[in-house]
């Protein structure tokens, strides 16, 4: 007699929601659970800044599927269910239900989709009512619940990340008063080289943002509720809603504690069909690591793209494919007010630290033809290696039209084009699209020339 | 003493004018001189109708230098100069300056940028005031006087192409009853695939322009100016303006009487440093033919972006580089009134006839993440070999969200990726510019699961 497959997926959110839909997809006998120690599933976290600001109307609007939709897929969902215990030798999980008893179940395939969680900031006071952080629908709604019962006037946004930026973008839409606090010396220092933060701050001040770097948070102060700020040198900033975006953590105590090998970057080792150091058990999305393909390196880049391929790619291994997740190359782009900042690969300060012999070459052009209508401008960094030629990154800084126009980068990278390749490459022109020199085409020309 | 080293460059709009500047870039000492027979160099030809419709105010909006800005860089404009004879073995040519006069000029380096004319239509009265063609400002402007004397209410499109479809745009626009008129099946029928075209079609439709597909013209029917289209079929159309748009045809006349190869295109022969069969004579833009990177065939694809990048590279060898154009993918993009329609490499039709294992897979996506405003949709048909699994091309049509996730795709074809190295590309993604899966990625996992 056939067995049938029993595949149990940890965690509900993008990446095991991804791995159970193929996994289901590509051997549509199998036995899929997925266990999920929350209350929804399949939701979209990036949607939760435009939850808050409003553009998105209804919570609802954001989960992608029910556990009710699933369930005709053929794919059961058990929430409010967690996972305390795996035993990879003995393929079984311990999960607790939501009464409280705790049950062994046994799989043939495991994949660990447990996520990330934010990076705590080790500060009195981050525990008062008014201090939050955003990972999940939860804490949305806590933050829409203070809001409308608070109506804070001054927000205070600690972290100049992605996260931190969506959000002062939200609080300015919502007509706070916005301070962004940033411990290094420049907003999004780790994705942007310093004259694209320098357009970054720029816009936010322009928006009447504040905008304080080289400037760290000492405490949050108030009695029941977040009346201040402070900071290391000795500002109080009135404030009645913060948000603290530090970055992400990836959730590996499961998989520590079951013996599972976690990498340099304390996520989750995989190799590229998406294994863990234990058989038959996966790992996908923001609780693991994956390569970076220009440096070769090791990262930790927790994003909702990669968390869906590796997702995907998990559940159609464990159900008995051969997909290949190589890595990825670190693609980004966030809306900050009015400018769309992208970027992809390697900042040239990443590259110079990595050993590339890194230049870049930065232009400003208009987005479309000059003489069709009145075209927003884009700036435009491309990084290669001086050496091999080789393109290393770029980041695109201006109107909207950036946001897509970094993906032909990614493919060049995916492709380890040299910038003079890339030069040649033969981009669409019509005047209300493009310059018929393209943006990208003037940086590549202009190292070309060097 | 040392020899100076003269250019001389035949014509003078987007190829001529980007190789005279980059060859006086790259040895200033030169001597370029440029013989335009015209009165105007430098033009965006591709903003003409966007000139007839009013939406660029003035002519000289679209010109991006006069002859005197490039007598400041150093480079001689000769207007109303014809270039009459080529002897390439005395290395000098023979012209015809304004005052009815010839001369005979030596040079060094030739380079040819001879552009195209507008493919002739062999049939009655295509003399006839109110009949046009569009390829120069002079035809811009002919087309405007006539606008503003006749005030047409109808308008005939001859030809379903780029041009065809951009001019229907624009007398749309104008607010006239547009009919386009093709003798093939479909639009854009060498551009697009049915699928493709029958969306074009369908936007027309809508937007109250009328299709005539199978159709051909036999006469333009009037005594002092355009009054009726007669097509083959027997239909009598009253019009009071008609364009031609069926094509274009190399000006190679001059080429071909001076020996020089003409290639099996029709257009002139050039090797990838843009060098004709005669020793000193570059040749770029849209009297060449170049090299189809996904066919490997010798194609025509007169347009301004390969006519910038040829005229670059062909000015930069002239001066003593050593710059290669290996070719293009056949990148495009078109409005049509509220429509983006974008392409780039193979058509599956085009890629069938040429022996390729030819498959598509085609969706329709938002182009941004659902529950973000109200997202436009784009269609994405992406083409690849079923056999080899690489990429063989892509059409786009949709919102304006099309027009550069086209080139994401040219960068690919440049790269001979697969469509399964194509479904991995970590391509950017935010809730204002992406889905979490762009539409190029999802179309691609359906290829991948194929």
């Amino acid at each position: 007699m056939k067995q049938v497959l029993r595949v149990a997926v940890v965690g509900g959110d993008a990446a095991g929601m991804s791995a159970a839909s193929k996994a289901k997809r590509t051997a549509p006998e199998a036995e899929i659970t997925v266990f999920e120690q929350g209350e929804i599933v399949s939701y979209a976290a990036c949607g939760l800044p435009y939850l808050i600001s409003g553009i998105v109307p209804d919570v609802h609007d954001l989960i992608a599927r029910t556990p009710e939709e699933f369930a005709r897929q053929g794919i059961t969902v058990r929430l409010r269910t967690e996972v305390i215990e795996i035993e990879p030798r003995l393929h079984r999980i311990l999960v607790q239900n939501p009464d409280g008893q705790t049950e062994r179940i046994a799989y043939d395939k495991l994949i660990l989709a447990t996520g990330a969680g934010p990076a705590p900031l080790s500060i009195p006071g981050t525990q008062l009512p008014g201090v939050f952080a955003l990972r999940t629908i939860p804490d949305a709604q806590s933050i829409q619940n203070h809001i409308s019962q608070r109506k804070p006037r001054n927000a205070v946004i600690v972290g100049g990340g992605y996260i931190g930026l969506e959000m002062a973008e939200t609080f300015h839409h919502l007509r706070m008063n916005v301070t962004v606090i940033q411990r290094s010396s420049r907003l999004m220092s780790r994705t942007f080289d310093p004259e694209m933060s320098q357009l970054i701050r720029e816009h936010l001040e322009s928006r009447g943002v504040t905008v304080l770097t080289d400037t760290e948070v000492r405490l949050f102060e108030g009695t029941d509720q977040l009346k201040t700020v402070i900071t290391a040198d000795g500002q109080a900033l009135p404030t009645e809603i913060a948000i603290v975006g530090v970055g992400a953590r990836p959730n590996v105590e499961l998989a520590k504690n079951a013996g599972i090998e976690i990498g340099p970057t304390g996520a989750i080792k995989v190799d590229n069909a998406l294994r863990t150091s234990a058989t038959d058990v996966y790992a996908a999305g923001d609780c693991t690591e994956t390569r970076h393909l220009v440096s070769n390196q090791l990262v930790y880049i927790p994003l909702g793209t990669t968390a869906n391929k590796q997702g995907r790619f998990a559940g159609e291994n464990a159900a008995g494919g051969h997909a290949i997740f190589r890595g990825v190359v670190g693609t980004a782009v966030c809306k900050i007010i009015e400018l769309t900042a992208a970027r992809t690969g390697l900042t040239e300060d990443e590259a110079l630290r990595l050993g590339f012999a890194a230049e870049s070459s930065q232009i400003e052009a208009a987005a479309w033809a000059h003489y069709y209508g009145d075209p927003p401008n884009i700036h435009v960094r491309l990084t290669y290696d001086a050496r091999t030629r080789k393109l290393l990154g770029a980041q695109l800084i201006g109107s909207e039209q950036a946001a897509k126009r970094v993906d032909v980068v990614a493919a060049a990278l995916h492709a380890s084009m040299t910038v003079d390749e890339f030069a040649e490459i033969d981009m669409s022109y019509a005047p209300p699209y493009a310059p018929v020199w393209d943006p990208l085409l003037i940086a590549a020309n202009v190292a070309r020339g060097k």
